[in-house]
């Protein structure tokens, strides 16, 4: 899915934080798989990104669907994604309600990056360059 | 502080996420106040931005330094910042250990929007309009 809450929580050890609502199709492959794959795209993806986060993968190939070629993980069960420029593997260490939402706690355990697509970065003065 | 690890974390009850090293001024803060306020910055404060995150403000006067103005929040004591396009003043529901941080959960009781400042939006291309 396109996850929008998905944040860092620690640096040593490396914990990963995705938010995701109970309706969702995800917090159901979460909770059973006890692990994720926070997925990061470049700008040129927006239009697969849009495609996942409009869609359900309940009936959807979702994968099919936007595009984007599905990888097998090294160290966890849920798939990466190729196109993407970096892949964090990570392992549920804890699953706390907040609200009307999930937080799922990850352990990164493993990290691929991939040298694709388009890099921005902010400069000094604030302007995004790499566009 | 500039805090890059600040997130949603449900949308009803309206809950957002700080997590913040124990080694950091604006933890001791936090535990002591009970409540915090998220301050979002257009581009044009990135210098502000960067100073208030290089330094600490337990022996400087931070708003001084990065020429931000302390405003009085309506509903919590931590001050919000009158440069700043949005302030969502937060009181604290639960703190949390997870690794080297404190994850802060706060529940939002008041927001102000201010009319400055550009607004950057990402258009269907994946372009980036208002720079």
């Amino acid at each position: 899915m396109t996850a929008a809450w998905c944040f860092p929580l620690s640096a040593d050890p490396p914990l990963f934080g995705v938010s995701i609502s109970r309706k969702r199709f995800s917090h159901n492959l979460i909770e059973k798989s006890k692990d994720f794959v926070i997925n990061i795209p470049g700008p040129e993806l927006l239009g697969a990104v849009r495609t996942c986060g409009e869609k359900t993968g309940k009936d959807t190939d979702k994968f099919g669907l936007a595009k984007l070629t599905k990888e097998h993980s090294e160290k966890v069960a849920a798939p990466s994604i190729a196109e993407c420029q970096t892949s964090i593997e990570c392992k549920v260490v804890e699953a706390k309600e907040t609200g009307d939402h999930v937080l799922f706690v990850g352990e990164a355990v493993n990290i691929k990056k991939r040298k694709i697509g388009k890099k921005i970065i902010q400069d000094e003065r604030g302007e995004l360059r790499g566009l």
